[in-house]
Order: structure tokens, then sequence, then C-alpha cells
């Protein structure tokens, strides 16, 4: 599959010509555009493609159909598995030129936006029209590769993630057809769910060009705190039970101390190195109010400190960023090592116990592994500070991994709650998915046949 | 593909062999399993399955996979489009006796249950846990069917529907091969979404045989109220103000007045003979306090009377028994005639228009067709009181029904809602999805090549 650079002139040849300057071989930006943010190498695409509208990619795409090329799509390069690197080479797809938000049905609450729009860049697009979008993963991620990855983030407790968020799809296929996927309705029951298909599919089975979301009003009232717990297991059970009496939680963010200590230094905060619970309320003043009661007792209960309230926008704001910095955080506790962040969720009733046996099995490694959780999920993230280049720390590394899947799976649960496969996990889907994997790739050959979409990633 | 039963003659000894008196091919009851509650002809199988288990349903159609014989699953028979007529002959696969609750996990909010399981008995069976499951289609249909029809009711508008509370399912594929997919976490990440693949796809592409469901814990306090309204205009801009503020209704229902007429002579009530309104509020004593003042509000705004309250669970059982119904008050409204139910979903913006142009449609072609709607989700049915056998009548119910389904497309709405596509819709989804339904043709004949399940059913 892999092609040597001369095989790609003819093709580079008539791309130039349909894009001309938007079509770079420059070492630099394939290098750019061959990496996301994990720890995994560098895999250059051997030219990248900045497309301006859907016309333009299904152009790109029917021709690197014709000389079997690899097409991979690329929004920021904030993916965590390997999603975006060009195992096989071919042509990078870069959308982020296509960044308009096309449409706002306020009355609907819907808008279409194309693939390259951020979350930030929509949200402040639509601060004055009093709705927001809360799909929130932390990075400033673009929607479509929000869209491809299956994204969520801290809101999903309350709002759930791009599945539940996504009404409809523009998608190129592998041979270049447009089709549209599902459409405005709240709901249908009109055939196959081709759009929860394609939402995850990480562009294995097309290129997605517009966007269909639902968006919400901005509540009321919003309220954020701070809580602090002497264990873990306070904080954890704390979450559990919140999740299990149905309180209607926005967000319930849970961070081990290792990781309060990384974003004390790095935010310039002083917040007590203990496990941490981050929540966010939203509702009716009243609402608000006997949400953050209830939690508050259940909290008291389980040994929890008082509450750090922040109400004003700019405390929110402030108290967020810093748990959003939690990545960058941790990358400075260790200048020059390189952050593996990891994913699993599971069932709530078993969260205590896996997040604990983890940090046991971290410990005991010797590892530097802060943990952080969309606990309300049951989802939680290592990140291992890793020097990739020695190799008896990345065995370490990847033995403690191996284990938390292991022990996800054997909990009910699933090997990546958010990052997605790439090409990081694909040995761990088949043991969650078994014979299940055998209809993707059934899936996968019926709609690219060549094998051509973002190839050696998923499956 | 339609075949003489003699040619069934060795697959039956086989099944006959598998099933014993559990194989019948006795009139009645193929007849029995050749209909759903619509107006469709009935189309019955060569024979009727009784499978009590995963295994047992993959023996069968392993069985009718070498013999290339039709497989139709079949719960309760409450389907509206046509879903479980044989229209190729075949074996019907009634899992009614599959009827076990497999698993409760209270702390997790989910259960595992047959495909036979009715959302009743589901509820029954969790009365005393103070968990509930909240997809209500009226009829007291199979989970099995609920999740292969995409179904949803009055409840979707704060639940969501199958869609959305579907965890994960076990498959028995067109080769006998059996899957799991999905899982227990509350969001996963892990690979191509096939859950909401099977979900909605009508036994097209495999039988269901176990379901993970997602469950609510019953809430703090829960009241209903009707409310009617001298216009039907008035009545609807009540619900999409309520859905555009964000008020959290658990259910909204908007009968018309030649429903209501229906519904008190079937169910001896005496509510105004007006458009009318059907509320129920789900939270805390404050919330829900909360809800009803504010939806409370708008309704006066749009010339809505004064709200009939029903607090206890008897009289709201009582008021919900009447709205489910519904479809048998209409029937009762013209003894001998078969009621055509069809179904249609818009953007709530388009909803106060589609409504009132419908009616206005009906009126002019004197048919007696009541409206009922969810109209909380944009979703709304007519129920054509007709003579299938007079072909004039016949005739113009069907170029309403085409008239309203061009006019929910055109409004960036889908052909159902809820109901599903069944033999009824194929013509219009096409129109609905376009391209895109050559894509669901190609996942068809990857996961079908032989086209024996459900042949004849969305595509």
């Amino acid at each position: 599959m892999s092609r040597p650079a001369q095989a790609l002139n003819p093709l580079i040849l008539e791309l130039r010509e349909l894009l001309g300057e938007r079509l770079s071989t420059s070492e630099s930006v394939r290098q750019q555009h061959g990496k996301d943010e994990s720890f995994h190498e560098v895999a250059a695409p051997d030219a990248v493609a900045f497309a301006n509208s859907s016309d333009e990619v299904a152009a790109i795409v029917r021709a690197c159909a014709r000389y079997k090329t690899p097409v991979i799509a690329y929004g920021t390069g904030t993916a965590l598995e390997g999603h975006v690197q060009a195992l096989h080479g071919g042509v990078c797809i870069d959308v982020s030129q296509m960044n308009e938000i096309l449409q706002v049905n306020g009355e609907d609450l819907d808008c279409r936006v194309q693939p390259g729009v951020t979350r930030k860049q929509l949200n402040n697009y639509l601060r004055d029209s009093g709705l927001f979008f809360p799909i929130d993963p932390g990075a400033d991620a673009s929607l479509g590769g929000m869209t491809a990855t299956r994204a969520s983030g801290t809101n999903a407790v309350r709002y759930g993630t791009m599945r539940e968020n996504v009404l409809g799809l523009t998608v190129v296929l592998a041979d270049g057809r447009v089709i549209k996927t599902g459409g405005r309705a709240r709901k249908s029951a009109a055939g196959y769910d081709l759009t929860r298909l394609f939402v995850g599919s990480e562009g294995t089975l097309g290129v997605i060009t517009e966007i269909q979301l639902r968006l919400y009003g901005i509540p009321e009232a919003i309220s954020s705190a701070v809580c602090s717990f002497p264990t873990l297991e306070g904080a954890v059970k704390t979450v559990t039970q919140t999740i299990q009496m149905g309180i209607p939680v926005a967000r319930i963010e849970l961070l081990d101390e290792v990781q309060m200590d990384a974003i004390n230094r790095y935010s310039d905060l002083s917040y007590p190195v203990q496990p941490t619970l981050f929540f966010e309320f939203h509702g009716s003043d009243n609402g608000v109010r006997e949400q953050s009661e209830l939690v508050g007792e259940i909290a008291a209960e389980f040994g929890g400190g008082d509450f750090q309230w922040a109400i004003r926008q700019e405390d929110r704001n402030k108290l967020w960023q810093a748990r959003h910095d939690a990545y960058y955080a941790v990358l400075a506790l260790r200048p020059g090592c390189k952050g593996w962040a990891t994913d699993v969720c599971v069932p709530i009733s078993e969260l205590t116990r896996c997040l604990l046996e983890t940090r046991k099995d971290i410990d005991a490694s010797g590892l530097l592994a802060p943990i952080v959780s969309h606990a309300g999920d049951g989802n939680f993230h290592l990140v291992f500070l890793v020097d990739t280049d020695n190799a008896q720390e990345m065995a370490k590394a990847s033995a403690v991994n191996d284990r938390m899947l292991t022990r996800a799976l054997a909990a009910g649960g699933t090997c990546t709650g958010e990052h997605g496969v790439g090409y990081g996990k694909i040995e761990i889907l088949k043991a969650e998915h078994g014979e299940a994997v055998s209809v993707m790739r059934l899936i996968k050959n019926a709609l690219d046949p060549d094998n051509i979409m973002n190839p050696g990633k998923i499956l």
C-alpha cells in the first residue's frame, strides 16, 4: 500500500492543477500533518491538500481513488491515538479552511457548520444568540474531527457525546460520491442510521464536509465549584452516588492529587494537593441551588471539604481553563518528555475499584501518570509522562496500560470512552468486540473496497 | 424469492426436528403472524418458529440461510408499516417466549433483557426498585421490536428514543453468527457504532436476541395536566415555545378536536372538544412546580384554558391510558373500517405550518383523520379511517398522505419519526435520503448477501 513519492507524481500534478498553491508537498507542512498530540511517531503524508469546499474534497477523493492512494482528513491535529498519521502515505486533506458556520436555526436549536469550524469558534459565534454547543473535549478541536472520533469530554454527563448531538452529515465517500445523512428532525425512524455510523468512524469510511448539530439554550443559571477529598475513594463515591440519584450535574470531573499538583504549578493556583472534584450546575436559579445543595450533602458524607464557588463567568472560565490545561500541566512536570494519554470507560459501579487498582498499579510501577476522570460517565484518563526513547520506561507504561484496558473490559467497560481507536488500540478493540469486528470490516470493505480512507486505523 | 410451500419442506422438517411443537405451520398461526396493526394486507409466512434462546434463533437462521429462505422476526405484531408481513414467504421467528429480564444493574442504571420482554413487563418488574424505562410508544410492544424500529413515543422529548437508550445488543446475523455490539459503559469511542446500525434496521440486518438498556430513577415528583385551546395554532405555539425555552417537560402531547371527540366517546370522558395538550412534568417537587408554572404562563399567552391536574398515580394512569387509547378510540369512530396510521417529524419551527396545512388538506378531502402529535419532538400522526375496499377513499387518503410527506421533507423533516419504513414507505425513503440509500443497500448486501433477513423492507 505504501507508495514511493514518484508514483504519486501524476496524482500530485492533477491535484496541483485543481488546488494551485493549496496543494503542499513541503517537508514542514507534511511533517506537521503527520502527527497528532500523542506520543505516536510522525508518519507524514506525501502531500497536503487544503480544501475549500465539499465539491473540492470530492474532486480530491475522486483523484486519489483513481490512483488507489490513501486519503486522510485533518482538522486541528488534536487527536490522541495516531488518527491522522499517514501510515501508508497518501494525501492529507486539511479542512481547516472550511470553517464557515452555514446556518443557525435558533428556534429549532440546531446549526449547520463546515468541518473546520472549531468548538470555540462556534460558541463565540453563538454568544449573543442565547445558545451554545456543549461538547467540550478540552482541546479547541474542529467539529469535523470531533464528529469523526465521537468526542465527548466534560459536559457529556449532561448533554451526551457527539453521538447524541450530530443530527446529520454531508460525507464524501471513497469513490467521491457525496451523500447526506440524517436531517433536521429531532428524531427519525427512516432507514439505517448512517449518521451514527459515520460518527466515530475516524475517517475510515468517508470525509465529513458538513455537520448538522444540536444546540442548547444557555441555562438561566450556571455555577461551578471545586471540592477536595482526603481520599480518591471518597471523591469517586461522591460521583457515583450523584449519578445514581439522577442529579443532572452538567460537569463532574475528578482529578487525582498528582494532577492537582501539576495544575497548581502550571496555572499558578493553590488548590489543596488532594483528589478533587470540579462541578458545574446548569438550570434555573432554584434548580442550580437545589442540585448543589444535594451534591454538597453527598460530598460531605464522603469526607469532602467546603465547596469553593465560582459564579461569575470569568471565575468559571478560569476554573475550567485550569481543568482543560491538565494535559499541558502534566507535560510541564517533566520537560522534554512526551505525554501518553490513555482512556477507558466503565460502568459507574466499577469506577471506584478500577480507579483505585489503576492508581496502585501506577504507583508500583514508579511511573509518573496523573489520573483525570470524566467521572460522571465512568470515563477516566491516565497521562503517562514518558521518555519515548527509553525502552524500559515505555514497556512499563505499556504494561500498566494493558492491565488498565483488561481491567476495564472485565468490568463491562470499553477500551476507549472518547479518544477513539486510531492505530493505538486496534488489538484491544478485537478483545472488546470479538466477532463484531468482522462486521465492522464487512462495512469498511463495502464502502471502501480499495481501503484508501485513512487506512490502518480502527481495523 | 417467493417459494412454493413444497420447496420449504426439507427446511420445515429440519426446524421441526429442532423445535418440535414450537414450529407451527397452522393456517391460523401463520395468518396471525403475517400482519401488524396497520391496514396493510396479511402476508403469511410459511411457518412460525417459537424460539426460546439466542442459540435457537441462531440455529433457525443457519437452517434458513442454507435454504436461502426469508427470516422475519416477530415480537408483538404492533408495528404500523407492514414490518412483519412475510412478503416473500419464509420463516417467522416469534421471540415472544424469550421474555426473561436477565439482569438489572440498579447502580449503573441499566438492564439486560430478552427481546420478547414488553415495556410494561419491564416496568412492572422494576416497580419496587425505584427505576423505570421511559420509552413508551403506546402499544405494549416488545423491546426487541421497539429496538428494531427505533421506537419512541410520548416520553422521547425528555428521554430520547430507542436510539439513545439502547447500550448494546446481541444479534444473530444472516449466516447465523452471533455478535455482541456496544456494552455497559455509558459512552464509547471504540469502533463503528454497530448498536445504532441495528437499532432501526427493522430485522433486515439480523435478529436481535438480547438488549442492554438504560434505565432512569423514578423522579421524586411527577404531575400531569390537560389544557384545551380554542385553536390548533395556539396549542402548537405553546409547544414550540416550551421547547425553545428549554423547559425539560417529560411529555407534551397534542391531540386535535377530532381526536378529543373520539377519546371522549371511547373512554367515557368529557374533555372539551378542542385542540388539547397533555403534559407531564418530572423532577424534584420544586422543579416540577417551576416547570408547570412556566408552561402555564406560555399556554395562557396562546389562549389555553386552565390546567386540569392529575397528581395521584391512578389519575395519571387514567389520563395517559386515554391518550394511549387514541388509536383504538379512532377505530371506534367508524366501526368496520381500518386505521391507516401515518407519521412524519419536522423541525419544531415548521410544526405549526405543517400541522395546519395538513389539517386543512384533510378537511378538504372529506376524510376522517384525527391528528395526534408528540409535538415536543415535531412528530405527528394522522390516522385515516378508511374502508380499504373503497378504491376512491384509499386514493384520497394516499394523496393527502403523499402531500403530508412531501411537505415534511420540504420543511427539512423526515418521512417517519418513529413508525419506521416497513414496506409502506420505501419510495419516500428514497426521496428523503437520495444517494444515501445506496449506502444503506451496500451495507445490507454486505451483511445479508442472499437477502434473507426480512426481505422487501426498508430497501
